[in-house]
């Protein structure tokens, strides 16, 4: 050996699938925090901010269900979002009982610049693929793990 | 809507690459745990627990290179697999300043134990992608985002 890289056995890890995700992961969720870091955005808001833009007055139960986050880390990211301006609780209009998460005005556009930078992200990606048709197989492909 | 459930519209997260990565990710986890809670383990504890079986010897910061987990989260996992018994770390026999690791013989069966409930966790989700052809499709995917 004598100063080589020291050539590793991988074994199983190799073509483990739990493993593979994990690494990939923890790249694209690197270059996220580096992407907004000025914005202060971690994936989980990213996700809310979204789903509240588009899908004005849901319950707070129906986005956190829909995202798959538990319910005391959900209320903490709301919290968040509340405390910076850019969502808020309302009563619902159907049932004055249930709070209906909203975008402020500063939440829309906040989400107009979120949505600039998360498209070079997310294209820094789909080129490392190799193209659309790659990434649209890869989600295949993902979606069918978490059946 | 009258009780129906409500649609939600998912916007750019019907396919972000992180997203589904995330989720996945946070599936096969679940699986890992439930499957592993009886032995204690944790993914990087397999993970670590599999290169020190398959390359006796490592020093400690190539182990952690290999897996990329970062210096403090990796000794926090030595010491809890040497507090059990499974792994040791004894004086390099080329530097006896370096640290090289080991299984225990204790190690060595609970490792062949560990293969075997591995092996039906992985094989769950290999069915669920449709078999080992989409596995390894998968994993070649999930490599391009590493680069």
């Amino acid at each position: 050996m004598s100063g080589d890289r020291t050539i590793i056995n991988y074994s199983v890890l190799d073509e483990a699938i739990g493993y593979h995700l994990r690494r990939a992961q923890l790249a694209v969720f690197q270059d996220f925090t580096e992407t907004f870091s000025e914005l202060g955005l971690r994936p989980a808001d990213f996700s809310v901010l979204l789903i509240i833009a588009h899908n004005p007055g849901l319950k707070q139960s129906e986005v956190a269900e829909a995202l798959g986050i538990q319910r005391a880390n959900f209320v903490a990211i709301i919290d968040g979002l509340q405390a910076r301006g850019l969502a808020e609780r309302r009563k619902s209009e159907e049932d004055r009982r249930v709070q209906a998460l909203h975008l402020t005005a500063q939440g829309e556009a906040f989400a107009k610049t979120m949505m600039t930078r998360w498209a070079e992200h997310e294209k820094r990606f789909v080129d490392k693929l190799g193209g659309e048709d790659a990434r649209d197989q890869l989600v295949q492909l993902l979606a069918r793990l978490m059946g």
